[in-house]
């Protein structure tokens, strides 16, 4: 879920920042036809996002180097699990070390992150959602991490969902008018979702059309009313307060979706390095 | 510490990325002359940074709105704190808004996590340092957010910099030699780090003209005698293995740097909202 | 439903395009501190589209000028009429001239003859939509011309709508898992849309929850008995073989959308152009 | 009479504007590894245009493909023909069908219809030319789509021509006095051409040295006595009203080029289609 | 003859190029909000070219800055004489300085040079004109500044020119196939220049209707005699050891062109600098 | 000492400016599938430099040619050297010849009049030095071009370096407390460089812990004593009125380091050729 042609957009740039002009160490410590093969290894147990993403930078800076590729994107493995092999000249290689670990280690950590919530709603049916609260500039590549560790998506732009709220209601005359205008203007293809407050907007918003709800910040026992009244009809989306603690219980009210702005936002990179391989 | 130009152009994709074609929400929803006001407010104790971004981000998307700065970047606020009032059209405060928020959330994030292991070192003589382990697209950014938290940067690219290790060295055929070759060769203005696993190392790096070492994982004991065969002429860091726990102790051994990538890779962010201001 | 920060991009090398180094013509012919008055005038009847961006277009190349636009994108305005009346410096107002009025012929000319289509179906209830045929490099104006002529947008990119055909049909191993594959992967807020051919497939997708149908070269009378499946729960769209002549026929099946290349592909430009104001 | 690197430059950004983040249909219906062929096919009869953008975008979508391309720019069709047969993965090349089908639609519309008017003036001696009435972003593509119909380029951006009208002329102080101020400051290579209104403009401009005519909306019989004046010292091109009726009178009255925006803005886009190809 | 918009955006990549991320001496050094007087002052007897550039230069990076400009492009200026007064806040003044510093040192060297070589060739009649050989991105001031010293430009670029060489008209089965084969291709307002060694080609060239001769290397009197069989019908222009020695023999020899790349290619920087104006 | 990727992207935008939409002779005049074998050929004695960038840019325009480089950057060659034998599609070479020649021809300059520099001062022990005074858009590609001529590198941006002047001590309150405060805020990789007038201020400096010290326009007699002071600790700059007549003496007074605007700013170009290999 993530378009190559975009990758080769994206690391041009990432490069350019890290290297500027010339990676000054490389290039005067290393002899230009030294050539070696390289590790890039996780140091703890992790779920795996980036890895055609560093496979990219590697090359762009060592076009002439082989990648052996031994895990894909979503598989989870343990502390020590090889990730590529690259072999070729050492000096484009380290080059793009750091650019392709600053990668794999954020996107990785988004999808370990994305796993651990996951893995506390298991059972329930539900399914957990990111936000647009991502890192400017990694927007497609934070929302491909979050599926890598087992999310889903919400929409990936404002050009590609509208979210009706309170004062969206106020403008138009009433959530049932808001709805109907939003419905008579939106591309086709796109969904129309209302941020409800009470059970009362739920039973509009439905009435109304709405083709999803979103309960913000409201409690398991009212989401549980709000799922009845809804009955499968269309998505209904629980955020706000969302923590490891605190997910099964929202999980369990009956809602499709759980969304967090944590899994993307607040992900602490993990832990992966590139070893020099001993001959 | 932040160009006032690459803050335009690095908004545009940012901008570009969230919107998409068009925000079809403030589009269809929001009627094009209604005007408001709305705050940016902090939602927990944190260290401000990025409120330039920020209202560039509100500028754009509003060449008209009214920005009223209530802070500057490196403030300590307290939750409830306003940052920023923005008074204009509403449609395009509010597309601005996620961006705004998604740039001054992990700014601040990386600034407030800066400060937290400044505290940890009060008194101690020795300052913390970034590393180039950043969000790709960010560094520039990022840094800025470091200084913020009181915090120093450590280079800011590899043409800013020379850091000799252990394979370099190899190749070189010696670490006075390594540091020879390094050090005819960088630009006249940049220095030369070593990293030094051993205090003979230590000593001959010294020795050899070394502008910096690095004392990458090395005990406390040890760095405090390595401090010690220095005594003040060339700037020593330690890294690895820094945490909040660790930190106090690597400072007190007379380092002058502690250097880690955890301030900038896994920095949650902070929460910092946007409200309507009531009439 | 256009970014405003989106023409200020796409101008700049829409105006480099044709300016080349510079505008030989007028920086040679036209004394730098000459003003003068211009008017932009429709010559014949014509719905607008693209004021903004044209208005975009001379301020960028005379950024002194004074705009007075007299008309607003979507109207219907008889030959004759002024749609902006550009007051400035002559030289950088006859350097945007062609760039101005290229954009304006060709969205208006969209935006014309989509109000042509609609006009034709006026009464039946269902919407002519556009489709991805459109110009390389123009889709959100294109998408907003059409919208300018009274009609809705489909999906604006590959990002935001998926559309089910025989061939994935095949590989997923039947329509109702090939619906549950794209429903369970798709973007929270983004509509699968499914190709059906007979109404066994119709009935096949509104059982399996496809967001909508697209009836490709349905005669009517099978498109009837289709709606009449369906009956309002999710959109029907027909499409294939749309003309002026043919629309109406299929508008009156009972289908909510009707959608064809024509208007953004095959739109023939209108005629608008640029006089001096007689003082 | 196009630079391939220019194409490699253009589709970059038509395939990001059509893509999106991704194309949710390709990644989530086809398998990564499926391959197919496909032909693209006239399904009218055409002029072709643009065979090596739309190589070129399948060849960006899918690296690996085998394109055997039959026919080449310029080459008149019948419906039915293949055009180019792309053998590879399934997944890129349906992602590059849009794009190339849309460049290839657009382009051989122009040629087309270039072609008809061409067909119009044979004998005559006249040649077709185009003008700077483009769509913005396809000059260059258009230009060659024009070439492609057998029509011949007039000057392709403000930096390359020189066009002098009433208003120039009544600054310099005189047509001579124009064409004076004009030959002294252009670049050596390129052409002064002057706009008479009559035969008296036209004896005069060819006595000052212009290097071509433009006659704009003149009567036949007047431009016939205007190409007796010139006889063939330099260009006579007519403009204005130009249609596939008035056309042949236009082209018998001796002028060298008749050139029309119509070409290039008008042309409806002609029917090409991509086909699985079955086993 | 320079492009207004071209001067905005190609100065955006030179001052990232001289910043980086930051300037670390202003913004360091230097209170955000003290404010100077600065001139930028002539330090040799020069022609002046690129005073717009400082201009926009200065005004990006401080842009509430006042910029008093007192000569203009073209003007031959004493030691001593101020071109700009700035005036504004120091910081941002400081970080354009380098950069403001080096075009206008630039352009106006090739402006100087090429006033010196102007000069040498006055009353003969001949001009000056400028070569493709230029420094790669500054074409179009380059060329800009050779007009500033009183030259006149060759062609801009290869789309603006053809030039028929001896491997051309071997290919072409002749010179006078070769001018008609370029002739019928061209754009219409574009020349066609042949290149000629000997007086017969030159007699070949006039007839076969070129629009240009250029004698590379042709002795003054071999010269001569080639301007009276052109006698005035088309533009004459002479290259090839060109020098402050040699040029004004190949002027009087009746040329109306001397082209030479060292103006733009080997002009040396003129002395301007930058200095704070004493309260 | 320059980034492979770094060239790649600047030659993009080079040829860009050079075609401009086409190559308009090489397209019309040269059949698409002629071959040859062009020498690239050193027409006067030099110092060589952008081999890899004249590469990259016959590759750029023919994809297929075989490049033979027979030098390396930094070679001093003879009249007559073959620098690169390039053997493929007679078009794209031509295209890209005189984009490529004026690279080579530059750089190739800046590294012989570099070398001319580095003669003078041979034996003295100082190294010759560049500056920020270089070309806007060759930064990189001219700072390498020093380096092959035998020069080194002064700071490359404006970010990785700082230089104390008289504004920023009176500012800070003294040139002590103005190191001390640049040496508190700089990336700690980063030296601070002072500009010293008085033997007074070189003492100061050297106490308070300056990197650097560059005296500018200093008697060679108050030199030797300045370096008499520093007695080797740090890098001793000189800078000002530097010729090749000049340079010794200063070179002689015992500082490390002599830099010069001229060597980039003022090398005029070299004469490098493209000519055909007969068969």
């Amino acid at each position: 879920m993530i378009d190559p042609r975009l990758i080769d957009e994206l690391i041009v740039p990432f490069l350019r920042e890290d290297i500027g002009f010339v990676d000054l160490t490389s290039t005067i410590m290393i002899d230009a036809d030294a050539t070696a093969a390289f590790d890039v290894n996780a140091r703890e147990d992790i779920v795996i996002s980036g890895v055609d993403v560093a496979v990219a930078v590697f090359r762009r800076c060592e076009p002439d180097c082989k990648t052996d590729v031994r895990v894909q994107d979503g598989d989870h493995v343990k502390a020590g699990a090889v990730l590529i092999r690259v072999t070729g000249k050492a000096r484009g290689i380290l080059t793009a070390e750091r650019t392709a670990l600053n990668i794999l280690q954020h996107l990785s950590g988004v999808a370990t992150l994305t796993a651990q919530y996951i893995k506390e709603i298991e059972g329930t049916g539900a399914q957990l959602v990111d936000t647009r609260k991502t890192t400017p500039g990694l927007r497609a590549l934070e929302k491909h991490a979050v599926r890598c560790g087992g999310g889903r998506n919400h929409r990936l732009a404002l050009d590609s969902g509208v979210l009706i709220k309170d004062n969206h209601i106020a403008v138009a005359g009433g959530l049932t008018a808001a709805i109907a205008r939003a419905k008579s203007q939106v591309p086709t293809l796109t969904k129309v979702q209302v941020e409800c407050d009470t059970l009362d907007q739920v039973r509009e918003a439905v009435e109304a059309g709405a083709d999803s709800l979103l309960l913000d910040n409201m409690e398991p026992d009212t989401m549980r009313e709000a799922a009845a009244i809804v009955s499968g009809r269309i998505l209904l989306e629980a955020s706000g307060g969302i923590t490891l603690e605190t997910i099964r219980a929202k999980a369990e009210s009956g809602v499709d979706l759980i969304s967090t702005g944590k899994i993307t936002q607040s992900a602490p990179a993990v832990d992966i390095g590139l070893d020099e391989v001993a001959d």
